[in-house]
């Protein structure tokens, strides 16, 4: 979090959602559900889960910098949040109630529950911004289906082509990846295992309880425990990875049409250089192009950490954390910078009717093909 | 392609469906079945294109040094081949067949096309080694499911587990790496877009042409022009940098359980070291680890590439090459490795019991829960 | 920056001097030095450049998400600070003052100077940090020059070593993390170039500013322009990836060293589990390899950002920011992290002698050859 | 190695000090300097250590295919390698001779200095290649110091400079990467241990051992033994990865100069498409992007593989071996691809002109300020 750069980057659209008061939040909601959870099992009685749901409550709005410091000495924020909550539940409804806080549970399987859940509603806000990205760039599509452009191969003019069926390229990587985020986004699922996997303080029930956790939060019930095996976490890096390259794709493209010599696109609000008037930076492509950048190396850093050991990785687990706060971050502000691109993007049909004719000039062909059937194709194939 | 490295990383499992000769053969198959199709929608006749397919074949064998010299001015091996394949089809049935060779492409049609196909038949074998893996640890699992051994988190001993759970875990990470590839696989497109993405030189016959080639070659007709939309990239990145890490767990499990402290676990051809006969190093799984290193970095280096320029890329297109090629290797060499060493693992339970009962002499706890029922739940969870 | 997290990845030694508030506090000093620079080169006044500093060291201690805010219009932000500080100029000193503030600059030059102030700054806490883990290494190898342990090659007990050896591996990594951080650090330039890079408003005495901007800030003069030649970059980027593996690696071998089954390190403040009391978990060194890992990746999207255009870059120069700034926290966290863990580190030479005694007894060897003179040779070659 | 695809990206230039047969020669001469150096030291006899270098001086022409295959059991080459080292020195000079094969050494003793003389060797490659990039540049500049062109930030038009300017620019990125890489040349040691890092089986003398053996592959004497610091190898690789980034720069600011709008820039042999004349396609250019944008993941793999676990990593280590071997590679191939773009480079005078008309008609600005100087600087700065 800065809040110095990250209204630049669009962080802000998904800093709410992310930031370490939805952690915490995230983290008691977790606790909360899995008292909820127990009692519904039987393992713990009603009144105290509503108890532990209360006092969680109350600590969601907390000292987050007190809790960091607390969560040195075991290396995570649950240890000291579970005190937390047990002493406040205590103080409300004695030790009986006291000793239910966590039941079953370990840190990790908090942690990473609420990984999941903050997870959930960030992915919220990045797929509506990709949305309101995708949507712009249908109405360009289905607006500039017939206008023609010169197509560029390795940024030299080749042959002519349509700027809708640009867009429709540009579209149908948006509406890609709002397709997977939303895929891996519907599997996120609760965490449960105790201690070492094996869900032995809640046994016999602890599989029951598994499924009301799930059921309690509206997260998808794990196969098993999924203390080691991250594939869940790789195929979310893995789903955010192509969300931010397909924003790249646009941005990048919309850079380089933005150029003085082409013309072709300027954003509604270029941002003009104080000493340079005449300049019309695409300011926001070039910040969305910035956060889409930072992806490549943290998709590299949650596989990288993706095999950690036994029961409980020593660091790998860990490390985690701000890789996907921080990629969930960069999608997110990429497709925030990029809608705002695209809204209001300005196409000027006359730039690219001179520019084209400066390529028909030289070598007589003005066959746009197949382009306003491709995107005809690519908007009756869009989703509803 | 190394012939000193690749067998010690598990590539020569891939090396076959990835080499240069697969390449080349790939190439040529997307040439003449972009002839067939061309036939299929009457664009070019049919003698033709099965002259075009014969002149193909015979291509496919031969001097791949002589392409890749050639392919240098163009910056791609199709200009070369195309050139080739033209003369070649020229001598035979005359300069109106030669004129039909490569009819409505630009040389990245049939290179995406090309990376496709080897993409499809390389991640067949990934998915072999991957799916032996997997039933070798389904084994395991069932095999232990009530062989008790000390659980770990933070490498500390924690409370009991059994082996069959920890198998659990490593197994359900290689099954959902398989269903991963699986599902990527089946949606690998070809590609038609011509010079500028328009299927101008196909028009009116584009989209039919393009239906068909994708029929011809048994891949999936893609929604559009994918040139500078490389979604498809990025997914199977993704879902191979997922399997690399569902390798590089367990493997890393099984070193760590290999150590002569703990002996839990031993590989069946154990490498000893000339100098040192006492040594039972888990080559395989060492091995496996090393290859599967490789793919985070691989991964960023597509992703990074994943936003080519306008209507074709000027450097991150030509990057995906040899980055794909060895992310596939990678995960095909590092679930090689694997299969190795799971195959025969050796299990020694009375190590297991032995490390076990200085921990419950410790704790009082010989407790493993749900760990059977995990067991079951993965075992009947696995695809048939 | 995440006040529930940082604490637990160390951050929070390296937080005041890569905050917004750092981040704020360097571009202020830039814009004053800038002015003193133009003053001694006689481009403005002194009392100007004096009122310019005066009012840059008021909004270092200003609102940063009002400035945050204000900068997404043009993208960074010096724009808005550079019309605060006219304002403020002008309120105190008239509108000749203001129109001295940021002479001859262009935004990339306050900002890529102060993030070359930043990270000197920054730099010289990590190194501290380092410095410590080192000073801590070399006693470890100094008290342990004789203290046999079993070598471990692939996590196989090979042949015996001595502790004080194996310090000496992660002392000679420290040092030189330490010696790369310092002549990277040392030779940290200035950035002035105007515009596009020609210094063209402040001819012709633009070359006599830069060296009296360099002065000012003890920062190195360039030898150019490097608004689009980011080596300097590249090259801390490099060293601090360095530094971090450096950590890596020794965090890594406790947390190996630290195993039940092991017993020969521990740290002094262990982390027990509430629920398992009987677990030493090593959560400093843990912690540090957490940290440590986030820095490949952050090092790659450096790199990936390294070609920005022509004369300004069209978001690999943004994209710098978060990346550099991130990974001065992973680096300063990792060292910190590690620090922690090796001060008081608990070497228990019984458990290295039985370990030992297992080895030998199989192999009947006991020879430490050279490890008692290599020990020598790092402590030696220290720098003092 | 590819012979499809080398020369597109290339990497023919450096392959021949890459190849199979490069590391089977560098192993055979680490072999032979090894068993020189232990007769320097009077541990075996001369005529033996003769022996065994002629030996391997026969082996090194030998089959890679049976050595890598034979490599698998223990997980590298050098095991098979010293086995028909001793077979070979068997049948010539008895069983005394064939026993000091090898002498005091661990397999990764004779790897990591092969691995450094390869990389020594390759370097010389890379750093001529830059050298051939960099004098192209200097020549640029000398001779265009005064050519005005429009400089551009973000890609705007902007203000004024001169094509010498960017050069300047270009080649001081250029000029640094070679001092780096010349630096880290200069330090690259030879790795001496034996089986845990102690050259027990060489004392009393091995360290004069030591001396001798980087004295004879006239290699730097490492501070210690460095089998798990691998402080080398992430310089090297951030050099390497420096150096890519430079090679990047110059290539897509040619890219973008040569765009058919701009047209200031075209390559001497620029690719035509063969079914568009037109085109000026800047191959070698596009390609040097193509190579170098392997270079930021291969780093991020080093470095990732930067911790190896106590006295020899278990997969670490051997994952440097493909991941450096591709990154010397990539480096080379970039910068071979990047000195054809330069030779012979095209620089339209008139264009330039034509667009700077341009800009001045809107700004009237026609000032270049110090951008004469900054060439003369950058060229008197230049490494005679």
């Amino acid at each position: 979090m800065s809040r110095l750069f990250d209204p630049i980057f669009g962080t802000t659209a998904v800093a709410a959602a992310t930031g370490d008061r939805a952690w915490l939040g995230a983290l008691c909601e977790a606790e909360a559900a899995l008292a909820r959870a127990c009692a519904r099992a039987g393992v713990i009685d009603l009144p105290t889960a509503l108890e532990i749901g209360a006092a969680g409550a109350e600590l969601a709005g907390g000292d987050v910098g007190a809790l960091g410091r607390g969560a040195v000495a075991g290396g995570n924020p649950v240890i000291p949040l579970v005190a937390l909550l047990r002493e406040r539940v205590r103080a409300q409804a004695g030790d009986h109630a006291a000793a239910a806080v966590h039941t079953g549970a370990t840190s990790q399987d908090v942690l990473d529950t609420a990984m999941m859940l903050l997870a959930h509603r960030a992915l919220a806000v990045v797929i509506a911004e990709l949305d309101g990205c995708a949507a712009a760039t249908a109405s360009l599509a289905r607006e500039h289906r017939n206008t023609a452009m010169a197509g560029r191969t390795l940024l030299q003019q080749a042959v002519p082509t349509t700027f809708g069926a640009l867009a429709a390229v540009w579209g149908a990587g948006l509406d890609r990846a709002v397709a997977g985020l939303n895929a891996v986004r519907a599997e996120l699922p609760v965490q449960l295992g105790g201690a070492a996997g094996t869900l032995a303080t809640l046994h016999p029930h602890g599989l029951d309880v598994l499924t009301a956790f799930a059921d309690e939060l509206a997260l998808a019930v794990p196969s098993g425990v999924w203390h080691t095996e991250r594939g869940v976490v790789h195929q979310l890096a893995g789903a955010l990875g192509t969300a931010a390259a397909s924003v790249a794709k646009v941005a990048g493209d919309v850079v380089l049409l933005a150029q003085t010599e082409l013309g072709e696109l300027s954003e509604a609000a270029s941002g003009g250089s104080s000493s340079m008037a005449h300049k019309h930076n695409p300011i926001a492509a070039v910040t969305a192009r910035a956060a889409a950048l930072q992806a490549p190396g943290l998709v590299a850093t949650l596989l990288a950490a993706g095999a950690p050991e036994l029961q409980r990785g020593a660091g790998p687990w860990h490390a985690e954390w701000p890789a996907l706060t921080a990629l969930l971050r960069a999608a997110g502000g990429a497709a925030s910078r990029l809608r705002v691109c695209l809204t209001g993007l300005r196409v000027d049909e006359a730039a690219m009717a001179r520019n084209l004719n400066g390529l028909t000039a030289r070598t007589g062909d003005v066959d746009t093909g197949h382009a306003g059937e491709l995107v005809d194709r690519y908007l009756a194939g869009r989703p509803s």
